[in-house]
């Protein structure tokens, strides 16, 4: 039996969020264990930087537990992922952990330190979208051993890759937390961000990904309505950004905010660690 | 009598606010020259990149001006700016520049090539805010070699300074246009960002401030509701991240998006740029 420990690094869950999961977890044979931090609240948080920090340490470091799943993001779990990633021991090393959006700044500093498998994909809070429960089942069948979830380019990929919400990648950039990409096809996905923000962002993360393979584009969605129109739709914005640094625009990937977003296993598709 | 060129690097004004402009520099000995291409419109933006990229070089290339002041923020300056200062003569090297908000790039590759006497300051769009005509009149003034819009924390301060949107800045990091500020104090302000957004910029850029002299805040404005309380004000959330780095917090900046933005020239006060 697979046992996924549940815990929120950045923003809380509800009981109701975790029942979504726990009605289906034992489809794919799956044990979840919730830890009760994911329903904490201090101001914006899950419960205050110390309270979280601990609940990821107790999460990764428990050798009882296969994968750690990130309840939901928001904002936050760059207040700890530094010293997060410092308290590990040896039990978190093979270990899968999953999420996106805010926990890029986890995924990121995971995979600075090449601990475990680390994985863009659903989160619990994913479960209250339409269609949620197939993002819920695609990260249960992901951690349990299926392969169908994977997004799709990744089939004929030969280079490491890895994916980011792009404000969060912009703002892992030149930090502590973030990860080598020279060599990697990076994936971004953006929500809830105008188009002069995602060409501002772009501006911004080119010029950090210095090397990479090759930029693909998930969905961006939500984009709100501006006073004028941008003059560029985002995938124009992507790929002008890429031209202007030399960097290989590869077209579209298969993740975003919505409950299509598909598994991307950071590094190599063979679960090897790019040397 | 100090002739000032008008270009728009960024987005558009209209010939009211130019109109607020010219019907006052004449008190000030000043006389002021609107290029044309403050008024065109290409998307976002005053003009393509090509447009304003040029309109820029003929003012600040220009020896007959001796200033150049961008005429609105708003997006659009760090798609020109590496090329712009590329492409500066000897005649861009004794003019004063100012601006802020999104011109934060071009104050930042100015003053990374060390051409002319940068300055965080007032627009020519300001004169639409109430009270603009005040912050209309101390740009004019430091243009004309007044010195009473001068922030005051400048009065007693023996470090060379620099001032900037902190949008713009958290962008700026990592870039080729950004400069070095070690040794700096930076002033930084904010509009129209919630407060979980300022936590997270003041996370990637006290990363990226190594080695300054310290920090000062001006005003946070316009502050969206959340659908929660953040629980911690700005000054808090500045102080934090600066204690994070080691980086002296030393209070507030009297600069903004608001007519009350004093003036912030790059460098010592002396004006000798530090070595």
């Amino acid at each position: 039996m697979t046992s996924i420990a549940i815990c929120a690094p950045a923003c809380p869950i509800t009981p109701e969020d975790a029942a979504r999961v726990e009605a289906i977890a034992g489809d794919y044979g799956a044990s979840v264990h919730i830890h009760p931090q994911c329903y904490a609240s201090a101001g914006h948080f899950a419960g205050d930087d110390a309270l979280r920090l601990a609940a990821f340490l107790e999460c990764a470091n428990d050798p009882a537990f296969d994968a750690v799943w990130f309840a939901r993001g928001g904002y936050g779990s760059n207040r700890i992922a530094q010293n997060a990633v410092a308290q590990l021991g040896a039990a978190a090393a093979h270990k899968c952990y999953m999420g996106y959006s805010d926990m890029g700044y986890l995924l990121g500093a995971l995979y600075r330190a090449r601990v475990g498998r680390v994985c863009h994909g659903p989160m619990v809070a994913d479960g209250r979208r339409d269609g949620g429960e197939a993002a819920l089942r695609r990260a249960l069948g992901y951690f349990t051993g299926e392969r169908e979830g994977l997004e799709p380019s990744l089939a004929d990929e030969k280079h490491p890759v890895a994916a980011f919400n792009l404000t969060t990648l912009a703002m892992l950039a030149g930090t502590p937390i973030m990860p080598g990409l020279a060599g990697h096809v990076v994936m971004i996905e953006e929500v809830s961000e105008h188009l002069y923000a995602i060409d501002r962002l772009m501006f911004h993360v080119t010029a950090h990904l210095g090397g990479v393979a090759g930029v693909r584009l998930g969905r961006v969605s939500d984009v709100p309505d501006n006073d004028r129109p941008f003059g560029a739709e985002a995938q124009e914005i992507v790929a002008d950004w890429c031209a202007r640094h030399a960097i290989p625009y590869l077209g579209r990937a298969d993740i975003g905010h919505d409950a299509d977003n598909h598994v991307v296993p950071f590094g190599l598709a063979t679960g090897v660690h790019p040397q």
